[in-house]
């Protein structure tokens, strides 16, 4: 059995009917489950997780985004948060059974159905970038979606699929595959946000740190304390622990504790067998050595046909 | 979807070929997974983990009893490890979508069949023991095989199902319901016997240590250093972390290091999602956060008919 999450993030996070029709493309659809969904107010942005095989998957992600550019109107939105399309974002992400080459031609896929039958431009990013200048979200993204009309023109941003005109009302669309995202926080047990700022920058990659930490310092005024918040973007590369360790060390230089982390949404278990492994000192421990893991990959290989 | 697992144990640690046939009865039956087997010469034991659900992992089990009973003579057994039966004793562990009660519901299925069909006196031992000077399996061992004909004529070693005579051949078994074992050995920096002799005594329960730990010093020679052998019999209560930083303090008390852990067979997830909780800090975790467990969770739900 394949799974491939998806986390859409669609430019509506006011009208809560609108959010939930999107999201109503998704349920009861065979071999797609939704996990988790939220919406943002300031941010105007709602965001949906997703798992699913990859078919079924594919075509809830179209709906789902067809759905978003018939209810919402980019011209009249505001928010926080930047966004250049109704369905702003798609990221297809291998968690069980497939792998990142399956999960780029599956983005390809998308995108080329996207482009053709609802007319929006999409870009091809992350790992299925097809320039490195196309990588980062936050390059594409540049402009938003009113820059967008002339932004399309440069050749340079020729859309990857789809029409060579922003769609007037659903802008442009970014879809690729990229590794899984955790989001991680830890907080430090201090009011000074002075303090998390100088850790922050210690281990994100852009200052100097860990390559696949984006790390920011958060203050938790009604708490009383400062936060370090993180989106590590490769645990297998740079794994929590040793960012946690190091973020530890760091704040002991000023006398301050690690008083807590969070993980926000859903954590592969991947990142907790190399958790474990590293702080119980582990010699040579695997996957398939977790109960549940042996059983999935069984159910896998039987295709989960088993009833009871 | 249930899933329990089960790790009978059988008297034949040296004929290939006879532990082959009695596995062959769980091999290709729908719902029954084999996950692993092993050989002990020495031991002249075989022990086999299986996972399943319920129904047809019980009729598994009792047909592995049934050929263990075919091929095995106690009469002829020798072997370092000490055995009560043919097949020596069924653990039944609850792991997925089941708990204790229904564990011991199911023991007591599987006792009563083997007592009525096969003929061979079973004993309820751990959370399925009918009184407590049952629990301890290796209480009900004591006298082995060798022992039980005049065991079994004291009023207190009724068994609890099947005749009241030890079967000629395939002598008696335990069956019982329990928590999951995990086999954590700790291995430390020196070749010095007498420090993992004082550290496992330090943290096991028959000498003032942790309730749910069993633990053995283990010289291991030929790498000339020493173990912490130990089975944790309740790693929600006794958890591995909080064990492994006791040895950790103990041993620098002698000025040693922890230079590795193992852990032996399957683990459950669990046990690595309280391990990374406490190392990492974490506030506020449940298995629903981990995807694998979420995917399975929903398969159950759904009867795992999902086919792809």
């Amino acid at each position: 059995m394949k799974i491939v999450e998806s986390v859409p993030n669609f430019s509506e996070g006011r009208r809560e009917e609108v959010v939930k029709e999107i999201i109503s493309q998704a349920e009861g659809v065979k071999g797609v489950w939704i996990l988790d969904w939220s919406m943002d107010i300031d941010h105007n942005r709602s965001v949906v997780t997703l798992v699913g095989s990859p078919e079924p998957l594919l075509d809830v992600l179209f709906k789902m985004t067809k759905k978003a550019a018939e209810l919402i109107d980019l011209r009249n939105h505001r928010g926080e948060h930047p966004r250049m399309g109704a369905t702003d974002v798609i990221p297809l992400v291998p968690v069980m059974g497939t792998n990142m080459p399956e999960c780029v031609d599956l983005s390809k896929k998308l995108a080329k159905r996207i482009g053709e039958e609802l007319k929006i431009p999409v870009y091809l990013y992350e790992k299925s970038a097809t320039n490195p200048h196309r990588e980062n979200l936050s390059e594409i993204r540049k402009g938003e979606f009113e820059g967008f009309f002339e932004k399309i023109k440069d050749p340079s941003w020729k859309p990857d699929f789809g029409p060579e005109n922003v769609h007037p009302t659903a802008g442009v669309v970014a879809v690729g595959a990229r590794e899984y995202l955790i989001a991680f926080n830890v907080n430090l047990g201090t009011d000074k946000i002075e303090i998390a700022e100088k850790i922050a920058k210690a281990v994100r990659y852009i200052s100097g740190g860990y390559r696949y930490v984006k790390a920011i310092a958060v203050d938790l005024k009604e708490k009383g304390i400062v936060q370090v918040s993180m989106n590590m973007t490769n645990y297998r590369k740079s794994p929590l622990y040793r960012v946690l360790e190091t973020i530890r060390r760091e704040a002991a230089r000023y006398g301050v504790p690690v008083v807590g982390t969070e993980i926000i949404g859903m954590v592969p278990m991947q990142a907790l067998i190399d958790t474990a492994q590293f702080y119980l000192q582990l010699d040579d421990f695997s996957p398939s050595r977790v109960i549940e893991g042996c059983v999935l990959e069984i159910l896998a290989k039987e295709g989960a046909k088993l009833s009871e």
